[in-house]
């Protein structure tokens, strides 16, 4: 299905504004946002996945309360970067705060407040930058403020992640769109980074939430940059309902249009997220073919993709296929490893590098033309069914190194 | 328990013949040894724990199969490095005609002959080369030739890995020995990379393979350079009963005695694995203790050793705490994260930096001369019970990336 595509990120849709804007939580001389606001005109449906980690940040653990509370709605988000206010004693105290600050601004209830932090684990959050930037953030939301929102969640980012389509509900146009932050400690499972998204299109609490477990599956839990699985990881998804649609309220076709609007959106950020992997160059994609099921598709895929050997050979333009083999042998699942067929692809074409489990006689300067590219494609063939799960990374370079050397300095 | 050391590595047990020698595998001007045999005078009681990898190195299989037919006897071990014949159509074949070659020099039989291969995934095995070095390996054989072996089946290692300890067993002295290589794809998961070790203690098969099974648990598998599990780990143990001990044929004091003295040969190998992991500057030690249980201890020791992001912070001798405590939170256990203590110690000193879950203040100048040695301990406390675990890594530095940007070309 191919989607019209629009501007506006997490503004896209009808019914939200947004901010952002520096207030002194990040340390630097270029004065980079740091903290994020968006706020929805209506009372949103809200569904949320978040980290499995046992270390959680305190703003998951306040959110998850809120919307509890709350009954799943929620009107607002407030974001900061650069501090993940995670293993703080007062940390839970802090997160509170946010949403007491964001709610009195707004004049709204607490517990409607969707309050994440990314950045370093372990620092006390400064509350007073905070509580001075609240009321000026309320006051310069506006329907554009995307960009300011989506720059203010960068950590290590080095550009902004933001994605939105159109597409058709019951003869109305609803929109879909998002923003996301990267781009170390990547491995999510359960849920990622933080992503936030939005649409208008009117849709039940229970399939928003349904549907946004079943495509977080797909898009942002087949992303691995590190391996390292982050404490704060939350993917938000809210619904104004202002499209004019009549509310998805079962299962069918209507539902399965939003659910593939929503997996355009997520796969794109997820994307971007692999590109802007910490000290990356390239953008690697695994599609995981003809697999038995979806679950072992994904566990291969995603095996693949963050094996170090396998992410230094391609920074390396090196195609040693024999590294992809052995991921592929230590995913935790049940195959046939001598049906399994890999190949290469690029915009500088494809070359298959190994069949039914063995090497291919190949051209090193044809690979190497191939490899030579910024998006790689690793093509595995299981030959054992028909379901397919692409799984994205990005290779490992000394960039990574140099940055995660001294990145709490 | 403490061992005398003793030398000889792989031939420090009586009646342990090794040579070494440069065959042509090795593409190199300075003709590195690239091939090693280890003979016993006498028929040998042989243990092994292999690879879990659905990829297996050809050796492996036919290694296995060889132990089946003699009924877990052998007498001799073949190896080469550079080439790891493994997802080679002919990779069996090979792997057997190299058995075949070595049975014929020696007046042996084929099954009693343990083989074995390490280095690049998926090049066919040249054989010719290895058909003139068989009999002169077996020509070269001596009780001395243990550095000779311990350098042919290095590959990226930077220094080879050899330790022996002396024990009393019934009045008897008896010797244990190996040798191990590293030092990429190592994150073992029942077995490791390739080890070979030696004892002359009569002691019966099964409880050889009792012990070895028991011990590499909590050695080999306690190792990760880079999270990448080799498709040809293995670890035998071989033992030639010529100490002059009464067979160790059950449980009890003197089996104890052999298995302290094999987990000192084995962990102190495992430290060195470490500490010459590709690119690694410092060896990193994770103690987690007063766990609930042995596996727990292990699972969260091992998820803190594999992270990339605590490898990254410790190559530049970051304090960066939090990084270790998302890595306890993400290993696969249950437990209470608010019980967990965190400190860090080499010769510099020791500094608490976590306790209960939440970061101290600490001295972030006394951090960074802890930090500045090249050995570094990760003391975890877990305050749930009294069982300890250690696991061994070393840094993530751009010499990694480095190394495995171009290993194969």
């Amino acid at each position: 299905m191919s989607f019209k595509l629009t501007e506006g990120g997490v503004c896209a849709a009808k019914g939200f504004k947004a901010s952002g804007m520096y207030c002194g939580i990040k340390d630097n001389p270029t004065k980079k946002n740091d903290i994020a606001l968006v706020v929805a005109d209506v009372m949103c449906n809200a569904a949320g996945v978040y980290t499995s980690n046992k270390v959680k940040g305190a703003p998951v653990i306040v959110t998850k309360s809120n919307l509890e509370k709350s009954g799943g709605k929620a009107k607002a988000v407030i974001v900061n970067s650069k501090n993940a206010n995670t293993c703080n004693a007062d940390g839970i105290e802090k997160a509170q705060e946010m949403c007491r600050l964001t709610a009195d601004a707004l004049g709204i209830k607490p517990e409607e407040v969707i309050v994440a932090s990314t950045g370093v684990i372990g620092q006390v959050l400064p509350i007073e930058p905070i509580k001075k930037a609240v009321p000026v953030l309320a006051d310069t939301l506006s329907y554009d403020g995307n960009v300011a929102a989506a720059t203010a969640i960068m950590t290590t980012d080095t550009f902004k992640k933001e994605y939105a389509v159109e597409f058709e509900v019951g003869g109305k146009t609803c929109r879909l769109g998002g923003m996301a932050k990267g781009s170390g400690m990547i491995h999510p499972n359960m849920a990622t980074t933080l992503n936030f998204i939005t649409t208008d299109c009117a849709i039940s609490a229970e399939l928003l939430q349904k549907a946004l477990s079943e495509i977080v599956k797909v898009t942002y839990n087949c992303l691995s940059v590190d391996g390292d699985q982050s404490t704060n990881d939350t993917c938000m998804l809210m619904s104004s309902g202002l499209a004019g649609n009549n509310e998805i309220v079962s299962d069918g076709e209507e539902f399965n249009t939003f659910k593939d609007a929503l997996y355009e959106v997520m796969a794109s950020l997820t994307k971007m997220l692999a590109k802007d992997g910490e000290g990356a160059t390239k953008l690697l994609t695994c599609v995981c073919s003809t697999a038995p099921d979806l679950d072992t598709a994904i566990v291969i895929a995603k095996s693949v993709i963050r094996s170090p050997l396998v992410k230094c050979a391609m920074f390396g333009a090196d195609a040693n296929w024999g590294r992809i083999l052995c991921a592929i042998g230590y995913a935790e699942a049940e195959f046939d490893i001598n049906k399994i067929d890999v190949a290469l692809e690029s915009t500088g074409g494809k070359i298959d590098v190994c069949k039914d489990g063995h090497g291919l006689d190949f051209s090193e300067e044809t690979a190497a033309k191939i490899l030579a590219a910024d998006e790689i494609t690793i093509l595995i063939d299981m030959n054992s069914g028909d379901t397919t799960a692409t799984a994205w990374g990005c290779d490992l370079t000394y960039d990574y190194v140099k940055i995660n050397g001294d990145y709490r300095t």
